[in-house]
């Protein structure tokens, strides 16, 4: 596995993998990976005959006030772990290498963004969606990984390969979750222990909100009401939002039908965590 | 030479091409083909093994109360004078095939589309934008061909390959003039007999400004100011704006160094024509 910083030298690795016909796996990251990433990672060598993992904490995406600065990265650990996944590149740009002096182009994807996250991040999916397609262009892959628990992450990206004609498959994997059902995320580790039980409410209530689906519940306002009262009951949690919406475009719906997604975002202590689960109804 | 007129039918045409290690070459335009276009598609023969010219009047590039219904067509002609020129494949798409329902993509380049054109047509970039992008991820050509008359054009499209790491090379070809100087233009069928000779006035302010600085003019606003007196004294003829900017950046220069283009649209009656010279200092 080999490490690369610029552009250009990918560019090349690329271009000679393309010309022997080699499929390419891309695996894009913030760095500081856990089991989660590397479901996406193995998932990717299955798939692909040559796999790219970047790992670029990015700076477009984060908000004012937000944790740009203190986002965790360990990029020997990242490069140990991602190795033994399958990866064979690991592509670690600096933020002048992907945003030079007089950089000004952005890609936004606009309606789908305006709901859940977008709302209380208004600036974050544009710097998503740029990154993304820069990140493409450079990679070329034919199918990029993608971790479920950014659901909307997930749909936006979805919406700007349709709508821009890119030609890759965004392949979403499931959410890999701690034994005690916590999803797995980098921002974990913001958590105290005592905070770390109280993020059990996230999953706990996905659960029950399943099993209300399970046992025949079709009415989004009673199942949400359910989620809201036992987030509601941990002290340490401050809800953000959540929300009950058709899978693919994100819409509300009142009464449950199709592909669903029922997904939260939740203040414990500083730490902001997101979790969702799907449903087929 | 074919005419395709859907994506996929294209993209397949193209997987083909890449399969068998052809170069490709592309010209977008908006149809109603003249010399200037016809000087793209034979510059794009000469460098590429395919040649795919499109040919798209591309609603989200016209602001409103702009001419996007008036825009002449006439896919026959482009046809035949594309297929002499040495097309291979005619791209002419519906609106509803580049936009679907729902569409909801697009991709801005901030600083450098906020001066020129950019200020009388606030939207217009953004749609060119957009579209090229989209083109450029169907067509996925090795170089790309735009006349210089649209200066501006070029140097957005030149930052958005670079910023977002696109692996197209944009070719600037000259202008094309009509015998006594008039830049070639779809809009030129807009004008009256009497118009079509006051649009005169473009072309002559550019030379003569080119001569003062073959004759070491320097100073911008000397040489801005002459242009500036030959077209109001043309009584049909309404300045939009007259630039004299770096040919890159597009920023303001008092002095004339380095790469230099002067710029300038004009109103003939309802009709606004831009034309423009470039100078190396």
């Amino acid at each position: 596995m080999i490490i690369i910083k610029t552009i250009k030298e990918l560019k090349n690795i690329i271009r000679s993998n393309k010309k022997q016909g080699h499929s390419i796996g891309f695996v894009p990251t913030m760095g500081f990976l856990h089991e989660g990433h590397l479901s996406l990672i193995r998932a990717a060598k299955k798939e692909n005959d040559l796999v790219v993992v970047s790992i670029f904490v990015n700076p477009t995406q984060f908000g004012v006030g937000e944790d740009f600065e203190a986002y965790p990265r360990d990029l020997d650990n990242d490069a140990k772990v991602s190795e033994a996944a399958g990866a064979d590149v690991i592509f670690n740009p600096s933020i002048n290498e992907m945003y030079p002096e007089k950089y000004q182009t952005y890609v936004e994807v606009l309606e789908i963004t305006n709901k859940l996250c977008g709302l209380s991040r208004p600036t974050h999916f544009k710097g998503v969606t740029t990154v993304v397609n820069k990140l493409f262009n450079i990679v070329e892959p034919d199918r990029a990984y993608f971790g479920q628990k950014d659901a909307q992450q997930v749909a936006v990206l979805q919406k700007m390969v349709l709508d821009l004609n890119m030609n890759i498959d965004i392949i979403p994997c499931p959410i890999v979750r701690e034994a005690d059902g916590l999803a797995m995320s980098s921002r974990n580790t913001y958590l105290s222990p005592e905070q770390r039980n109280a993020a059990l409410i996230l999953s706990k209530s996905l659960f029950t909100a399943k099993d209300m689906i399970n046992k025949g519940g079709r009415e989004a306002a009673e199942i949400k009401e359910t989620i809201i009262k036992m987030i509601n009951s941990e002290p340490l949690a401050a809800i953000d939002y959540v929300e009950i919406v058709d899978a693919l475009s994100l819409n509300d719906i009142p009464t449950l039908k199709g592909s669903i997604l029922i997904a939260l975002a939740v203040k414990i202590g500083k730490t902001r965590l997101i979790d969702n689960i799907r449903a087929e109804v």
